[in-house]
C-alpha cells in the first residue's frame, strides 16, 4: 500500500482545542475528529488519508508526526492567512455531559473538501462528525462505490440540517451515532425499535455508542434485528473523553480495512478494537493517550475485553 | 430437596404496589422484593423459603400460586388484623428515574424477621433490600455459615443506617447495588475503584447493577480486580421496571443454587441468568412478566444473550 492511496480516506476536522475536566485543563492542543481517527487506524497499521483543512497557526512538528505514523496529508487544504477551528468545553464533575464554552469556525467555514486524484478509488471511507453536505461531497468524488463508507454525526446536526443528513445516511453502509441521537432520529425511545427504525432508513449497519456503557452494534439479516454489544472498559480514571467516539470511528474501519471483510463477525471485532482504543484516549488529555498505543498495548487491552465479555453458556434444563 | 428444606433462603418483602408507567397504570398488584425473587429462583426449577411479613388482606389466592411455583411461605407471618406493606410509584417518561408518592410500612413497622428451625441450615440465603438490621438478624439465626449469602440494598439505607448497614455487608459473599449507591458507598466515582474499595469491605464479590446499562460482576483474585460485564437485553418495550433489581437477584442466586458452585465461572452465569429473567420482568406490569416463563423460553433468552456477546478475538498483529 503506497502513501498515495490510503487504506481509509477520513474527511473530519484537525484542530485546537481547550479542555477542562475534573482532572485538570489543556489550551489549545491539538484535537478534531480527523486527528483522532487517523491516530486511532494508525495504531492497526493502517494507512489514512486526511481529508480536512488546518490554519498557518497548526504546528508543523505535529503535522510531521502525523505524516511519520502513516497518515497522508495531501487532502489537508491550509488557506494563506487561515486560523485552525478551534472548540473549547468543560466537563461536568460527572463526566456525563458537557459545555461548549466556545467555537471559532476559522478556516471550517469556507471548507469544500477535495479528495486528491490518488485516494479516489480507495475501498473505505470514514466521514467523520462534520456537516452532513460537505460528507456528501467527499462521497460525490469517489470514483467507485467504496466497499464500506461509515458515517458518524450528532445531534447538531439533526437540529439544523436534517434533511441533508438523512440523504447522506441513506448513501452509507455504517452510521455511528450516540443513544440519545438514536432516539432523535428515529423517535422511538426503545433501542431496538430506533435501531429498527434508522437502519430502515438505508445503513446497513448502525452503531450506538452509549460513551461509558458500552456500544450496540444493529444489523438486518432475514427481515431480524441482530446485536452485537461490547461493554466500554472500567477505567481507572477517565481523564478526557475528548475525541473517544472518533478514536472508536477510526479503530472500527481500521481495524475492517486491515481484515478487508465487512462481514457480521469483523464489524463485530470491529466494535471491540474500536472500543478498546476510545479507552486509551479517554486516559490522557487530547491525543495523548491514543499516539503512542504500542500494538502489544492493544493486544493486551483487547484481551481485557475478551475476559470481560468471556461467559460458557449452562442450560438451565441440564 | 423437601418442602422442609428449600434451596434458598429469601428475606424480602411481600406486598402491594401501585404503579404507574409510560405504559399505563396498575393499582394494588402484588409485588415486593420476596416476591419477586420467590417468582425468578421458581422459573429455575430451585425451591426458595420466603421470610416475611404479610397483612390479612394478601389474597390467599396468590399465596396458593406462590406454594404451587415452589415457594415455602412457612417464614411468612401475617400478624391479626394486620395490613400489608403497601408502595406506590410514578416512572419518569425516560423510565430512567421515579418518585415514590406513598410509602405504607403497615405489619413491616415491627417485622422481626424468624427462620423456620427446619430452614436454618439452608446453604443459600438471599437478603432482600430491607432494613439492614433485618438482614443482620436473619444471618444470625442460620445455624452454620451458609455457603453464599447474596445481600442487596439500596441507596436509602445508606443515608440512614450506614453504620449498620456496613457491619451487615461485611458478613455477605455478595452485595448487589446499582451504580450509583456503589459510588455513595465507596465515595469513588470511578467504577473499579468503587468496586475495590467495597470489595474492601468484606464482600468476595461485587454486582454492580446499572438497569438498562447491565452488570457488572467484580472479584478480586491475587490482589487484582476481575470484572465481567453482562449487558442488558434491548426490549421492544420496557412496560414496567419495577422488581427488575429483586427477580435479577432471585435468578442470579438461584442460578448458583442449582449448581452448587460459588466460582467465579458460575458467578458470570448467575449474572446472565438474573438478567434474563429480570428481562421477562420489565416487559409487563408487576409479576405478570415473570411467573409464567417456562423453561424453554428462559433457555431462548439465554441464547439471546449468548449471541449479543459473543465474538471471536482476533490478534491485532496477525
Amino acid at each position: 500500500m503506497s502513501w498515495n492511496s490510503p487504506s481509509v480516506v477520513v474527511v473530519g476536522t484537525v484542530a485546537f482545542d481547550s479542555i477542562k475536566t475534573p482532572f485538570g485543563e489543556r489550551h489549545r492542543i491539538v484535537g478534531g475528529a480527523g486527528t483522532y481517527i487517523g491516530w486511532s487506524t494508525s495504531r492497526l497499521g493502517v494507512q489514512s488519508g486526511l481529508v480536512s483543512v488546518i490554519g498557518e497557526d497548526f504546528p508543523q512538528a505535529e503535522l510531521d508526526s502525523m505524516k511519520e505514523a502513516g497518515m497522508g496529508l495531501e487532502g489537508v487544504a491550509c488557506p494563506e492567512g487561515g486560523k485552525s477551528f478551534y472548540w473549547s468545553g468543560s466537563y461536568h464533575m460527572d463526566m456525563n455531559g458537557r459545555d461548549t464554552l466556545a467555537t471559532e469556525l476559522n478556516v471550517l467555514a469556507d471548507f469544500k473538501p477535495v479528495i486528491p486524484e490518488a485516494w479516489r478509488k480507495s475501498r473505505y471511507v470514514m466521514l467523520g462528525n462534520i456537516d452532513p453536505t460537505l460528507q456528501a461531497s467527499v462521497l460525490d468524488q469517489m470514483d467507485e462505490r467504496p466497499e464500506l463508507v461509515v458515517l458518524d454525526t450528532m445531534n447538531f446536526w439533526m437540529d439544523i440540517a436534517i434533511e441533508p443528513l438523512k440523504a447522506v445516511i441513506a448513501r452509507v453502509d455504517v452510521l455511528t451515532i450516540n443513544d440519545e441521537e438514536a432516539r432523535q432520529l428515529s423517535g422511538e425511545r426503545s433501542l431496538i425499535k430506533a435501531a429498527r427504525s434508522i437502519l430502515n432508513m438505508g445503513p446497513r449497519y448502525l452503531v450506538i455508542k452509549k460513551g461509558e456503557h458500552g456500544a450496540f452494534l444493529f444489523h438486518v439479516a432475514d427481515g431480524q434485528v441482530q446485536y452485537f454489544f461490547c461493554p466500554a472498559l472500567p477505567l481507572e480514571d477517565v481523564v478526557d473523553p475528548t475525541g473517544a467516539g472518533d478514536t472508536f470511528a477510526g479503530g472500527f474501519i481500521g481495524h475492517i480495512a486491515r481484515r478487508g471483510s465487512t462481514d457480521f463477525e469483523t464489524l463485530k471485532q470491529g466494535v471491540v478494537v474500536g472500543s478498546a482504543l476510545a479507552s486509551f484516549t479517554c486516559e490522557e488529555f487530547g491525543t495523548d493517550g491514543i499516539r503512542s498505543v504500542s500494538t502489544g498495548e492493544l493486544e493486551d487491552r483487547i484481551d481485557a475485553f475478551r475476559r470481560m465479555t468471556d461467559w460458557k453458556p449452562q442450560l438451565v434444563g441440564a
